[in-house]
């Protein structure tokens, strides 16, 4: 986003505030579709959809605008964004024209992002790595006079934890908190639920809110499992296949990572229906669908007198097109929550995730009206 | 339902109130099914599968056991309701071995049945139908001493009502009102939304509910759209194709009544997405599908910077086993609404309805919060 | 396709003969995406995916190179076909990019298009209409010192014909058969199948082929069909719906159109299963969903000892995109058998329709036979 | 099937040959289904559906009598036939009614089931278990008078062999061979296809046939391939996930067994398409759905000019009901091939099989063709 306001929908004077959203994983088509949609809505070239946030329930809630935001963030990997955009526009992913349209806006972006770590062969212990990434986070709010820094993990699903040393996403996840920046793991990877920063993360005074963000299937399952539970109707056998190309397919052909993404999911199974039902979940890589998603669930119920009955679903769905405008929304409600005083993790956020924070009901309607209450709070 | 509480799960005494239900269109097979599994779930055979009613919330609401109703109805067809009930077992609507194992209560059901009309060639008035059939009520009433009754309308589809004479399901409702019966319209037919009833409603003092049952694809966009309207997604076309067979089927196959049934199933989307979206409802009488019922449901609708996304949906279920632990539900709140002196329409019962009375939110959690408070308004 | 055969992918001598493509509806998707298409095959810009023309079995027919095919066409429509071809790309008909590469083609194919008819308010008889036509297309092969010109409709689906004159695609049709040129009716329009043109059409030694090209669920129907059939399973009901926008869209929710189109796919059904079985087959305009088309079937079927087994299938494709290749593999085709003195109707083609000339069987393995027949005749 | 003739279809006089099937895994659901089936339609009772044998192309094929056969085998559980019966009518998988209608024949077959092995704890060698089951076999023969038997191994799927010893499919195999019977594998087992039986199984003057029945997903994919390829549209990803119960789901569960069964699966496609696309095939154990199995497949192809399009296939069935036909045919067709001297491997059987012998095509169409043809061979 240039500095200038000159393409934003309202407004502001030069001197009003601005905000920072440092996206861990800074070049993955998440956090590229996140900088150039932002812009392309700010700009008015698009209209917000998929953003919550932009409607009635929030219009009070002091949300920074779209135009106030700045990005910037950590990747391990050069790829410019104004060509990883090209990329995605090629792909279907981004609008063919966008990237050329908010060219300044990615380049800026670009601009912010520094390498991330730990790289192969990188000999800085654990808390090295958390004061260098620290001081990237210090240094963005400076150079940019910003009144605000949130750090959002959208990197690929990295494997469950073994061995001594803290995983990349955690030693990211201190790193905000000794920044004193809120923090978001839109991810199933560790974060901040590390034993090792539990009590950091208690005492930092900072909100923060997780994990793994419920763009598809998951949200269809949070609408669909209470339909069962309130209709008194007996769920017998939940399965369900995913098929996705692109890095979350490649990322998640991995079995530690499938296997923490699907915990998330089937936790909502078990907690929206009260028990678990048979089936299983399988997350296959098919480089040939690109970012677009495939999600098949096939649902076996008993409904009166023993009859068998069945449910399927089919979403199809661009990933980065579900996940931008909710990373949007995390930032813009984290950002506020700071300011506001809000501290410690943010159940009432449960809307955005599979697998949220404190005992936040699993039934998307029930954490609809939870987060349209928290929007109430921010006033 | 024998007149000895022998097979009742909770014992009773031998004074202990019984309460009626009438059915129109009592040898249907949503009529059939409800009596059988009534008493098979008394009798403890099967789990209340589909019976919100025998959940948690509703424990203390005072409703009538399932083992103090009663049934009795009118049709103008006359296939005894145990072979009725031979026929549904057969096509694999009822479990085989329920027809023999509640045979007392279906025969006594049967014995309470009075034939319908206006049948070809009936030269009777409209007033002098609706004289008779209060009369079967009262009789009704008094035969088994019933603390109360409650009319249920389950028969066919009627097309929509053409010329000065009021349609049928309309002849039934007013019966119900002169008999002083509380009533529910389950069906999309005229009922009490006819002109000539409205004050005659009102004033009756008595409590009603409809219209048209909500068993399927209706459920489940009732959930879905709140959905999408929730994330912020934009609807742009949700097409539907409904298969069906039996008695269902074929009534649908006439436009007039398909168009009677289609309006409800669009008002929900306009309700609940704000505008209408682009998109037909088709139901197509399928015979060799018997009672079972197919729908699927195509959602087009636009993501982040107008990507382009697609849901679909198939629901398979048994069309009776659907409908009837409804109808249970329905008839033991109306008969406890009339106890407790509620009267007029009941907004509160949108859970159940596809065209539901008063301003009902069209989402379904809202629904069930709202009768959760009505099952609290009953203690 | 530019006089220059630069762009050609196997360099032919400056004398090599060219063959003119006539297309009625010649400004329609299926008219763009063909010249486009051609184009840009012929360049080496994409592999020749959907014609199997392009595939060993046809690599000694002799047929005319793609490079060597010069577009022309009537419609009634202005806009121009570069124009009409961005239109396209911005739907994501044609890839982005593809039109401007091919700007060339476009362009000259637009100058070779002449205004189609009747217009409202055209006062011409069936015989000047079917005269001026036929003069379009003696002067276009004149022009073009063609070596030969096909006729292929491709303009929208018109309503079955009613009154005493000739439907318009008739017309296109005898001016085929007056200018000596092989034809192709791709639509379930009457085209040649008109009382008065039969004898027409079997005394003018031209090559003909028809009805209705199949490119979707039609084309699965004729798989699928036979295999119920070999495996000897009880098809009970083969119910459908299609959901398309775009002008094919429009066109058929005319009831008229529709039933002309359902004919044909219904057909297939009883031919390749003995009878017809249950169900209805549906076609939505749905504008949202543009160009793509998407295709619902639920086929009920009966196994061993009567059990109960459902196949679905559901079919995502760009309409045009689908039919493109099909006219251009006809297209050459009968360029072909024109030059090697083939007359009359061509069952051997049946591969291409939904209702095909003669007695071909309805399943697509052996109307694949037969076609790979057809080209050894070729030779 | 009894002795005595009066339930058959057609008369036949007592001194008519009786003929032999004996199943591995005799108890199982396919076994049951084939044993009642067969009584069933011989009696009349149903019509042959899912028998290519009972339709015109087999008329004079000299194929043995539907009443004509009589079933023995062996399998290591003890649940008599007619209990296991009345499981799969409670389950479904037989029409109501069915066991007592079929109990003679079903007792009959059951007295003929000998116990199967090696059960653990049996210490006998190789030779000895292949000595006792190949006198099983020539007893079988002997008590009844069996003009021929063919061994059918219907067993659950084994993991793939290790070790030193031949899997249990081998022995039975081995002992078919020995006994003189002809021999199916209806399963992915080893069965014939040991290094160790390879010369035997040549020299043994039989015919034999498999390898694993094509029930369901891969016949489907046998009519799908072929359809993509002769029309020239490039698969880019065939995935697919399969949930069933019973006792197949369970023994697919091993992930061993599985690997054996996918890898029939996979081949269809390679060999259908030239080369294997992406995508992964999955077998998903759950019980709730007993005997009834969903198949989904997702096929992402290309079509003209790069386009992205989808076909979706969902099948529902129940595994029993689709291999038991098939079952009863192969059973007639090696054993009048066997009677007509036919020897070896018979590719031409392929059209039943996922991994059939010999260079087969994968098209079911052409394997129809050459099913038609070995039946010319048998008059």
């Amino acid at each position: 986003m240039s500095a200038e306001p000159t393409s934003t929908t309202a407004p502001r004077s030069p001197r009003s505030p601005r905000f920072g959203v440092w996206l861990v994983g800074a070049r993955g088509s998440v956090a590229t579709t996140a900088v150039a949609g932002c812009a392309a809505v700010a700009a008015g070239l698009h209209p917000p959809a998929g953003m919550a946030t932009e409607t009635e329930p929030f219009a009070e809630a002091g949300l920074p605008a779209l135009s106030s935001l700045v990005f910037g963030g950590h990747d391990t990997v050069d790829c410019p964004l104004p060509k990883r955009a090209e990329h995605l526009a090629a792909g279907g992913v981004l609008p063919h024209g966008l990237p050329s349209a908010v060219r300044a806006e990615l380049a800026a972006a670009d601009r912010e992002i520094r390498p991330g770590g730990p790289q192969p062969g990188d000999t800085r212990s654990d808390e090295e790595l958390i004061t260098a990434f620290a001081a990237d986070l210090r240094d963005f709010a400076g150079r940019g006079a910003l009144a605000g820094v949130v750090v959002v993990n959208v990197a690929s699903t990295e494997p469950a934890p073994e061995g001594s040393r803290l995983p990349a996403s955690s030693l990211y996840a201190a790193a905000a908190l000794r920044a004193g920046c809120p923090y978001v793991n839109f991810t199933p990877s560790t974060g901040l639920h590390h034993p090792a920063l539990a009590s950091l993360a208690t005492s930092s005074g900072l909100p923060y809110a997780g994990r793994d963000g419920k763009t598809g299937q998951t949200l269809l399952r949070s609408v669909l499992a209470p339909m069962f539970l309130q209709r008194s109707l007996s769920v017998r056998a939940w399965s369900g296949t995913n098929l996705l190309g692109g890095g979350d397919g490649a990322a998640l052909a991995d079995p530690g990572a499938a296997a923490a993404k699907n915990a998330g999911k089937e936790r909502v199974l078990a907690d929206a229906l009260g028990a678990a039902p048979e089936g299983e979940v399988h997350i296959d890589d098919v480089p040939a669908l690109g970012d677009w998603k495939t999600a098949w669930d096939h649902i076996a119920f008993d409904g009166f007198l023993g009859s068998r009955m069945i449910l399927q679903t089919i979403w199809q769905g661009c990933d980065s097109a579900l996940a931008a405008p909710l990373v949007l929304d995390l930032a813009r409600l984290l950002l506020r929550a700071h300011e506001k005083g809000v501290t410690g993790p943010l159940p009432e956020l449960g809307f955005y995730f599979k697998d949220p924070d404190g005992d936040a009901s699993p039934a998307l309607a029930e954490q609809y009206a939870a987060l349209v209450g928290f929007a109430g709070r921010l006033r």
